[in-house]
């Protein structure tokens, strides 16, 4: 962990290290992404079922080794307790309740030369959810990718999960069930991201690939971008307390371990105008630390990642903020509001002492897919708008034609494109 | 120029090929970019210097050699006739009115646990726009790249264009003078694009890169994206002209060719009900072939890339237009709402016989950036959202954590994440 006070002279050589460094995978992932894309390009199926025996153990032989039926995850689903049951469900209840007013509206008007202009929005055809194996195997990431695809219109969403030796999670499982997933293929990695984006026989191509995964997964969307639609690249994640004396160190404690123990490269920084209260929060860390069952991974991460920074006023941490563009932000101060009016650049934000990230995660309704890596620079959090595409459109009476047409004319021919002003002058006479 | 007929039995193999050949580069380049991007993120300026001199035979030695000021560009705006300046500014005031419309609206509400929840929307600090030289150095894709900029806010500006020996387009630093841009760098290529993305000495990094340009350009804005947004993976662009045979074959004809008319690896395809007006249009294509400055390109496109195809009833040819999802389409027939209605996949629509594509591509207002090679699938034309993000929020009041954190709780606990389980669960005692 590292400790800096903003007024310190080595400050902005430091920070500007933490800004630069991304905390992501070697470049030597991009040759074996690369190989293994060529391969399911090529070969199809057959290169399917020897990297999904050789990467998870797990041989696809019969039609059931390869998909997941419905039934089996209905039977998922009906087999929880009714406390993460109840909970998965109001999950997607605010989650949907949350997309839906994200809907874009389609635009459609005619102007005062005559001439009818809008965008109009639709699905796309067919969408591609990545759920990870392992560690990550998160339900709530599929609620947060396919409730926004289904918000949206999405007809056909495929999901792509290894089971390793065949097992999948029951609880990811169950929230398929809960989001009328039908299509669910047992294939991982980047293999299962180079499927989705060229189609193979068994597994028809989709248009948009979403979903969390590990550096393979992420390099491989990166690789296919543009063959298909992906919502972004995703690095490991981040949170950035800002925090006022007045706070509980225990919560704010517990607010940066939340994030410390997805991943030895997640990253937790603290801003906070109080050096005791900094040190409090310390201790409970190294006390929280001790307890937690995900101690290791977090105590990696806080270790290697971790950052406290002292602000001589609370309002100091804002230019930081920006830089740091973190995917999270929690402003725990008196006034959240009038910081957030001046943070520019983060993914999401948590006003006030009584939002945890971790609501935001699970059930407060926003999506918790968001850019990392100081992408909240130039990138959103998933949305719909992430399965839909505008369509833009132009409807010119004669009229409209005969106002605004020369003008037409007179750029295409300073443009050198004399077809272009043909097809405007013919419309002309 | 291919001419089929949909019911002929070679038709769907002919077509699928068709369908999957995206004209675009051979994998080389991607090789070569990669390196280019490597010199310019280590060497900086020095990269600049060189390959400025190899690509565009430009010593970068003066300041003044860097850099376009805005004098210049003003100069250049007052030396343009009326005709074109005029021209110039009608078509900046509507694609301005145009993308103003395109705004979002943030979003704050409170739910009805006291959840208070909203997205606010940003734009980027800084954005860059490329603009070709040569052949295709088009004012007007400045105004389409610098306008929806502005009106998202950004407050960096920044051009970069091959000046080849030095000498820039003066119409296209006219735009640049109307539409405000004070930074134009004479640097152009993928050493261009690295210089936005990663920052050098004298050029300070920009969040979003946007704007046309060759395969090269088009490949280190695709290797690029994750380490700053970009508009799209743009390859060779494409008109669908759907028209029944109560239309003018020489106006259907001259909008065929004003696609052809941009690049030999354009495409253009006519679908229509009619053998004889196809003919005709064919015959008209010939006529205007022999006679239009831009003929050789035209014609190298339209037999290579050309297509007639022949439906039965003119509704036939929307599960094709689907298939294609063409960056234009033309809907030259009676009724074009009711086939509109039915597309679900193209990047802008032009409705009826007075609606030729190029009044597009210059004066109506919507963009002319639109998604190529069958990306309208799942992309979107250019707006101005490409340079914003979108920041969700939730600001929690104890009572609102109490009704949902407990199931956050169960969630986090069935994930196996005890400190987001924790930091919710110290806000409920």
């Amino acid at each position: 962990m590292q400790f800096l006070k903003a007024s310190d002279e080595g400050f902005e050589t430091t920070f500007r290290r933490v800004v630069r460094d991304r905390r992501e995978s070697d470049p030597g992932i991009g040759r074996d992404v690369s190989a293994i894309l060529n391969e399911v390009r090529e070969r199809g199926d057959d290169a399917l079922v020897e990297y999904t025996m050789r990467f998870d153990d797990h041989a696809l032989t019969d039609d059931r080794d390869w998909r997941i039926s419905p039934e089996t995850c209905s039977a998922a689903y009906d087999a929880l307790d009714a406390g993460p049951r109840d909970a998965l469900q109001l999950a997607a209840d605010r989650i949907r309740a949350y997309h839906e007013d994200q809907l874009p509206r389609d635009r459609d008007w005619t102007d005062d030369i005559g001439m009818r202009l809008g965008a109009r929005w639709r699905p796309v055809d067919a969408a591609g959810l990545y759920v990870p194996g392992g560690r990550a195997a998160y339900p709530s990431s599929l609620l947060m990718n396919a409730i926004p695809a289904k918000v949206a219109g999405v007809k056909r969403l495929v999901v792509t999960t290894p089971t390793r030796k065949g097992e999948a999670n029951p609880l990811v499982l169950a929230a398929a069930h809960l989001c009328g997933i039908e299509e669910i293929w047992q294939i991982g990695g980047a293999q299962a991201i180079g499927a989705l984006a060229y189609g193979t026989n068994r597994i028809a191509k989709v248009d948009v690939v979403t979903g969390p995964g590990n550096a393979w997964v992420a390099e491989a969307k990166r690789q296919l971008y543009g063959v298909v639609g992906i919502d972004m690249v995703a690095g490991p994640s981040e949170i950035l307390v800002i925090a006022d004396k007045d706070n509980d160190p225990e919560w704010i404690a517990a607010d940066l371990l939340s994030q410390a123990e997805h991943d030895p490269t997640s990253q937790s920084i603290l801003i906070t105008d109080s050096l005791p209260f900094a040190r409090q929060v310390e201790d409970h860390v190294d006390l929280q630390l001790m307890q937690l069952a995900t101690g290791k991974t977090a105590r990696a991460s806080w270790e290697q990642h971790g950052m406290i920074v002292i602000v001589d006023q609370i309002e100091d941490s804002i230019p930081i903020a920006n830089r740091l563009a973190a995917e999270h932000v929690e402003l725990a101060v008196k006034d959240p509001q009038a910081l957030f009016d001046l943070l520019d650049h983060a993914g999401s934000v948590f006003l006030g002492q009584h939002t945890p990230e971790a609501v935001g995660d699970y059930v407060a309704g926003p999506n918790h897919v968001l850019p990392t890596g100081r992408r909240a620079r130039f990138a959103s959090g998933l949305s719909v708008l992430d399965f839909m595409k505008r369509t833009s459109f132009i409807d010119a009476s004669a009229g409209a034609m005969a106002a605004i047409g020369p003008a037409a004319v007179a750029l295409a021919e300073a443009e050198g494109l004399p077809a272009h002003a043909l097809s405007v002058k013919l419309r002309l006479k």
